[in-house]
């Protein structure tokens, strides 16, 4: 199915919308009773590699949210996988990995992906959810720092200190790191897309906890390299990150079409920070207020949409939807969005 | 000891020095072996409620590290435990609170800090402190919506969706929450004060997960309310956060002489960001810069005290020392700082 004319893409290239589209990130998962029983049998990890699950997944959302896109169920440390990289998922905590990158060799040691030998299961997803759904379906990766973040510390980090010590003290070894993480995001991009998916999104969670000199002079060219990868595909490319004000000119300078920000930054004062080249921005609900009372949700709701301007604006949250959520108040947002302005 | 010609108060006052001073946040503490053995035998709290040792382990860095400044060994916690609330910090964890604060009952049970009576303790430390140092001594505080953070949470939180929900959805009893919490840590910084700090420094550490809207509206109004009530003490007030790229000029609109950033902003962008009102900047090296090869490190450092401009600037990092520092990298950055431009 063609989503070319749906709100959300049209949205994306920056064209008029019959409604502000809107969709959230992590809107599939914990906050859903079926997700949380799914999970009872299995884990995170197996029902991102099994395709009738993970759009099992991916789906449960997008009726009942009445989202305008769907976004698929996985995790971005899925195709590190095939990549040689012993990573498990830890419940309440996050990725874990087993051999952590510390040296040019352990870097070596990297396999790059091939998308059809890593992960046929990802690709079989795409493929069942671009059939199934009437919306378009979001691929998504992890952004070589992101990713390089939990290999390097070998777990979830909040000052990242062993990955830029990495950064600073190898900065060879560095660069085969972001290059081989590149061109396998790239690769895995472009095989989602080639599946079915419309549109794709690169998460750089964590670049924010970078100044922009070391942003520009490590991370960057990498992030660039997967925007120029996937130059000839003609789907709306989407990078986002958390507490990237100050580096928000300098990520959509990498070259993507939407710029994803977080709730910390009012969207009217982030178009002036963006070049020509960024055609919609998405965002920015501060997720914890999906826990605060409906009047104060709905003028914040509002305030959102405000600064969005109606137009090259999609709808989202600043951060991913946090999982004690109560998915009827995602529903009621989706209606509060739609029928803004109309 | 008056410290008003130190070159530290005089940077503050946005006077002219012989050099840049400098201090590192957390400079004592788990990098120095010498504290590792005293937690051997004690306990955070212990350490920070025990004048003795408490003062020992402040002047740990200060000759050795050649800084400028001592800041008070402390935790931001200590004051709670005056206040009724059942706080202990646990190792790599942090603080965890037995009682969170979940309603408007749990917040006025909550006991108003009389310093002499909740922490003489401290007050001993700083008298003791303020006696033997040589340089200036930094007391300080945690800022109501930080202590709030760990009251409501219960523990150290990565989204602050507990705080915030409770925030939205009890505002009166949030205010009450900020308005015992701004009285007592203005009791506190006074206390501090009055047995011989010669500069406070409030930290909050995580305003920055607030965007200005939440932050003008349900915090910013209790941080005015401990400058207000310092207005009449003659030493410099430094207001500290994490990731306020977005809100520093509302940060800076409640009332501090000194306004210190994370490594995030550049210093020389900040400045065009702050009110008159605010008579120096402090920081902002990335602490895990301190982790990089001495050349990475020096060009980094050198490259804050250019954008620092060489007056009004208190070098710092722009958040605590990592414990994995090495204390002779510090002593070697001290160096590099004062004889920087000299």
């Amino acid at each position: 199915m063609n989503h070319r004319d749906s709100n959300f893409i049209r949205a994306c290239r920056g064209e008029s919308t019959d409604h502000t589209p809107v969709w959230f990130m992590r809107q599939a998962g914990r906050s859903f009773a079926e997700y949380r029983e799914l999970r009872e049998k299995h884990s995170i990890l197996e029902l991102c590699r099994t395709p009738d699950l993970a759009a099992e997944v991916t789906l449960q959302p997008v009726d009942r949210l009445g989202v305008d896109a769907a976004i698929l169920f996985s995790d971005i440390v899925v195709p590190l996988l095939a990549m040689g990289v012993d990573v498990d998922i830890k419940e309440g905590v996050g990725p874990i990995i087993g051999n952590p990158i510390r040296s040019v060799e352990d870097v070596d040691r990297l396999v790059p992906l091939v998308a059809e030998e890593g992960v046929p299961h990802v690709i079989e997803s795409v493929r069942i959810l671009a059939d199934e759904l009437k919306v378009p379906l979001i691929g998504f990766g992890g952004a070589p720092f992101t990713l390089a973040s939990y290999m390097v510390e070998g777990r979830p980090s909040k000052d990242h200190a062993l990955t830029k010590s990495f950064m600073h003290s190898q900065p060879d070894a560095w660069r085969r790191l972001m290059d081989v993480l590149a061109d396998s995001i790239t690769e895995y991009l472009r095989a989602q897309i080639a599946a079915g998916a419309s549109a794709v999104q690169l998460f750089d969670s964590w670049a924010g906890s970078l100044d922009a000199d070391d942003y520009n002079a490590h991370v960057a060219p990498a992030v660039a390299r997967i925007f120029k990868g996937l130059s000839d595909e003609d789907v709306p490319r989407i990078l986002f990150g958390v507490a990237t004000g100050e580096i928000l000119g300098d990520m959509a300078a990498t070259g993507p079409d939407v710029m994803g920000v977080d709730w910390r930054v009012h969207l009217d004062s982030v178009r002036s920070r963006m070049p020509e080249t960024i055609t919609a921005l998405q965002g920015n609900l501060d997720p914890a207020l999906a826990l605060a009372p409906w009047e104060v949700l709905e003028a914040k709701a509002r305030s959102v949409l405000e600064r969005g301007g109606g137009r090259a604006h999609i709808f989202n949250l600043g951060h991913g939807v946090l999982p004690s959520t109560d998915p009827g108040v995602l529903a009621r947002l989706v209606d509060l969005v739609h029928t803004w302005r109309t």
